[in-house]
């Protein structure tokens, strides 16, 4: 950990009054969590020109400091992309509460009640690159979730931030909630220290290059929420419909190919490979993906060859590997091998080969017959996402509001003591009730 | 990470044996894991004699390099512990099935149908000290929730564990289930090269001093279920009745001292202390437990005084701090400042503070009138645990079978592709099922 500073002062006590009004906020009720969000959506309203004006400052000076046009497309913040940000906020406020949900009611003996609920996860960092809507989103899922936060933008965005966080802090000052849950990090350094704050800092999230997740847990003792490749396979089975897999396989290669959830690589059964290929190259060619081919597919047709080191390349562009296998295992052994453990589709029309794929694909999403591109929280129905977890562990996928939140066991007794079970003088019920 | 050594080839062989039988055992049902527990169960039994006699070595030898007694007493295992880990393993085999529970059923668009269902983790490490239950304990959790294990035990037990090793997988050769799905590792080189299996071990469950859990975590990039200190705390509010106070602190102090879950803290409301103190004290030394105090309780009979240390010390023995406090804010503040998150107490006749105390303390338990001790997976009807964690994340406190499980999100469809939702030609629908 040589690389990571000690917290400065500053930071310690910016980080100590997040988490003491992360205390305070997890008291807070569904309607004054929901208020708040309202308030911060109005403040951005308010603060709108600040906001863009802070924009064009970041705009033009990432200009002249030669920032790629992709990645000034993500930089910029005009009014429409902030009014649907603020819409996000507002969409947020409307979600289902999180918090108090109760999945557990077991009476352990009479009078001796124990029930597990919901509570917020406390204060979370997290660590982004250049959007700048992302401080919103992250901002209003954090507070809806009854958490505080520590952000952590790109320096290209800083101005916009920086006005960004000032509108929803003072649409908290208006709300019960103490603007203190908000804090946002400006430096490098401060970021780094971040990785230092356990005990303050509860889960730590960032949104960024696999480098930059990789150096995070590799740096710090708290949780991390990790998204790792998301290198995607879609396997075509004997007994697919050519027409639906190639409408499927294009979907999810093309339709938004710098995304984690479109595919990398697509599986062949080797007896639909060749009227798989007469239709789906022309496809996608048609849609501007280059193929990649092991020696089988090339010989039916793809023209470019694949080395070793593209079954386990996250293009996140209009490239596709392609390899014709002997059948199911043998694709299963492939994913297992290089895949990414992020989504995983078959196209099949026999149902019992789709629910041997489902049952042994190890990934966060296993897909039958669908794009992987449905492997999104706003597609899922979560309302907004944090992100999309590849970890094996929970939260797992696409990751929204309960992502956030943790629970507590609560134990209400009368005067009962362990001793009493140990000698046997009182035994346990352990009887559920239903939550 | 300059002191973890990388995996040997063996390590690295047994290791991926691990995870092939792992992806299996992943596919079994019910009956298939239960019965495979039974076999186990049975095995042991038939090893019964050649187990304690492994044991009998390992206690020779531990005795003649001077082990310390109360380890000693840890290690022995005679027949009538080993009955009794055997009736535990069956007692797991009974267990409800933890695995394709399904928690989320939803509807994406007529013939997308989304389904969150939970599935065994995979492969989990294991690395406890010198108990040898643990490993028929450990063994048995994972199995029955479908994951393979890699074991590490201390080498004070490294015959008995081999022993127990050879009994349980004598007894998965005999069902449906690959031997291999279990192993043992025997050096520490390989409990450290254990900490670099990422992509092949999926949790680590450190089950020992703090000091391991610490260097664990500082030295992995595999999740590890956490467990720090257990500072547990007990508040006596100024409603409460002294009778029931005295009761529940002695319980919880003395019932089972090395325990994580007996506090450490006694926090006294000003207005109590006095009449608690005149109670209490003679219970406690009756028990033979010292007393360490602030200035106030001193004054009020307590004879030895806590040092700032004392606030923020697990004992693990029969010594308990007490402090006189202003009011509940007081008390959560300290805990809040001392504690590790495990588990706390509130002693008080008044529901209103008690619920204030349950809403506002953020430990894994908060308990209201009764006592720490009962923080423990079979206490709180679990059957079993592999541990106690004190992380925020989940799964948090006593982790039972549903600790060793994670969820997959299934899609099936009919076709779906992303870029009809994109162009608005279709809509998502999201309507909830029952699942």
């Amino acid at each position: 950990m040589s690389t990571v500073p000690e917290p400065s002062a500053d930071l310690l006590s910016r980080a100590g009054a997040v988490r003491l009004a992360a205390v305070d906020l997890g008291q807070t009720d569904d309607g004054q969590r929901a208020s708040a969000l309202q308030a911060m959506a109005d403040a951005l309203t308010e603060h709108a020109e600040t906001i863009v004006a802070a924009n064009c400052e970041d705009l033009e000076r990432s200009a002249a400091e030669g920032l790629a046009p992709a990645l000034m497309a993500r930089l910029k913040l005009d009014h429409s992309k902030l009014a649907a940000a603020i819409d996000g906020v507002r969409k947020v406020a409307s979600l289902r509460d999180p918090l108090g949900r109760c999945d557990l009611q077991r009476e352990l003996d009479a009078g001796l009640a124990l029930e597990r609920v919901t509570v917020p996860l406390g204060v979370v960092g997290v660590i982004f690159e250049a959007r700048p809507d992302a401080v919103m989103q992250i901002a209003s899922l954090a507070i809806r979730a009854g958490n505080g936060a520590l952000l952590k933008g790109g320096s290209e965005a800083r101005c916009t931030n920086e006005a960004v966080m000032a509108a929803l802090q003072a649409g908290l000052a208006r709300s019960s909630i103490s603007p203190n849950a908000l804090t946002l990090l400006t430096t490098r350094q401060e970021s780094l220290a971040l990785l230092r704050l356990d005990g303050l800092v509860d889960l730590i999230i960032p949104r960024g290059s696999n480098e930059l997740v990789r150096f995070i847990q590799d740096n710090t003792r708290i949780p991390v929420l990790g998204h790792a490749d998301g290198i995607c396979h879609l396997y075509v089975d004997s007994a697919a419909s050519v027409e639906k897999a190639v409408r499927v396989a294009v979907d999810s290669k093309s339709q938004y190919p710098a995304a984690c959830n479109a595919i990398e690589t697509l599986l062949l059964h080797r007896s639909i490979a060749e009227p798989f290929l007469a239709a789906a190259i022309p496809a996608f060619t048609a849609a501007g993906v280059t193929l990649r081919g092991d020696a089988e597919s090339r010989a039916l047709g793809v023209t470019e060859a694949a080395a070793e080191e593209d079954w386990s390349t996250e293009y996140l562009d209009l490239i596709l590997a392609v390899k014709v296998v002997d059948d199911l295992p043998a694709a299963t052994e492939h994913i297992r091998r290089y895949g990414s453990r992020h989504t995983e589709v078959i196209l099949t029309e026999d149902a019992a080969v789709a629910e041997r794929f489902l049952a042994s694909v190890d990934s966060a999403g296993v897909y039958h017959n669908c794009s992987s591109r449905f492997a999104d929280g706003f597609r899922y129905g979560f309302g907004a996402e944090v992100g999309i977890s590849t970890q094996t562990l929970p939260p797992r996928g696409p990751v929204g509001l309960e992502g956030l939140v943790t629970y507590r066991y609560r134990l209400r007794g009368d005067g009962h003591i362990a001793a009493d079970y140990a000698s046997g003088s009182r035994s346990f019920t352990h009887i559920d009730k239903t939550p």
